[in-house]
C-alpha cells in the first residue's frame, strides 16, 4: 500500500483551496458586518515589498493548476488576474478545482519521475515529478493560503488554523 | 511507481525544518548586523492573539516529530519549549531533524490506513495515517514556517520565500 501522485496532489490542493475560499467567506461576512471597504484587504501587503493578498490567493490558484496541468501534460490553463472582489477571487478558486478535479487518477499517477522544467524570466530549473509535487507546489500553496491567512488574522478576521485546514 | 509513507514524511519534514532552521541564521544574522534585541522576534506575534515567533517554530518542531513517531509507533519525546534564543530555537530544529531521520522506511512504510487519534482537551480526533500526514501534519509545519517567515519578514529581515521553499 502507497500513495500515489493522484492523492498526493488533486484532493490535497482541492482541499487546501476550498478552505482558503472558506476563510474567504469569513473576510466578507467581517467586511459586511463591519461595513468596510474590501479594497483594504485585498490589497494590503504585510510588508511594503511583499505581495498583496488578491496575489497571494491568485499564486495559490497558479501553483495548484500549474502543477496538475504538468504532471499529466496538458497546457495550464491562463487566468487574466483581473479579480478585484472577494467574490471574484471566490470564482477563481472553484474554477481552478473544477479544473484539476477533472482530471482523472490515471493522468496524474506513474509521474513520480516525469521531467518538470519550470522557466523564470531566463532561467530553467528541472525537477522530477514527486520532488515539483512534494517539494515545490505544495509547500508554495499552503506558503499562500498562510500569508493570505495571516494578513486576514492581522486585520481582525476571527479565523483560526482550523479554517485554514479545514476537514482533513 | 508510489510514493511511500516514508518519501511523504521524513524527507519533506526534515526539508521544512532545515528551511526554517536556515531562515534562522539569517534572522540572527539580521539581529547582529542591526545590534537589535532578539527577543523582539522572538516575542513578535502578527495579532495580539495569535502564538509568538518562538511558540511558531517550537509547535512545527512538535508537529514533525509527532507525526513521524505516531506514525511509527513509537512515544512522541517530549521538548521543554523551554527555548529563549535563537540558537536554542536551532538546536530543537536539529534535534528533530535527528529524531524523525533516525527511522527506517520500513518503520513508517505501511501506515497508509494507520489508525491515528489526537487529543485535546477533552476532543480526540480520529484520522487514518494518510490523511493525517497529507491533510494534518504537513499543511501545519508549512504553515507554522509561513507564520514565522512572516514575522521576520514584516519585521525587516530579508528572506524570501525561496528561503522558505529551500532546495526542495
Amino acid at each position: 500500500m502507497t500513495i500515489s501522485m493522484y492523492q498526493a496532489s488533486v484532493p490535497r490542493l482541492a482541499n487546501a483551496l476550498r478552505n482558503l475560499s472558506n476563510v474567504l467567506d469569513k473576510a466578507q461576512a467581517h467586511i459586511d458586518t463591519k461595513k468596510l471597504d474590501a479594497n483594504v484587504f485585498l490589497q494590503y501587503r504585510l510588508f511594503p515589498d511583499m505581495l498583496n493578498f488578491t496575489r497571494q490567493v491568485q499564486i495559490a490558484s497558479d501553483t495548484a493548476k500549474g502543477v496538475v496541468a504538468r504532471l499529466a501534460g496538458v497546457d495550464i490553463p491562463a487566468y487574466e488576474d483581473s479579480e478585484v472582489s472577494i467574490e471574484e477571487l471566490k470564482a477563481r478558486i472553484t474554477k481552478t478545482i473544477t479544473f484539476i478535479e477533472g482530471f482523472k487518477p490515471e493522468q496524474i499517477d506513474g509521474t513520480e519521475d516525469k521531467d518538470i522544467v519550470t522557466k523564470r524570466s531566463d532561467k530553467e530549473t528541472h525537477y522530477k515529478g514527486m520532488q515539483f509535487l512534494l517539494g515545490h507546489a505544495i509547500p508554495n500553496v499552503y506558503f499562500h493560503a498562510s500569508i493570505a491567512f495571516s494578513i486576514l488574522r492581522t486585520n481582525g478576521v476571527e479565523i483560526g488554523k482550523r479554517d485554514y485546514l479545514g476537514n482533513p
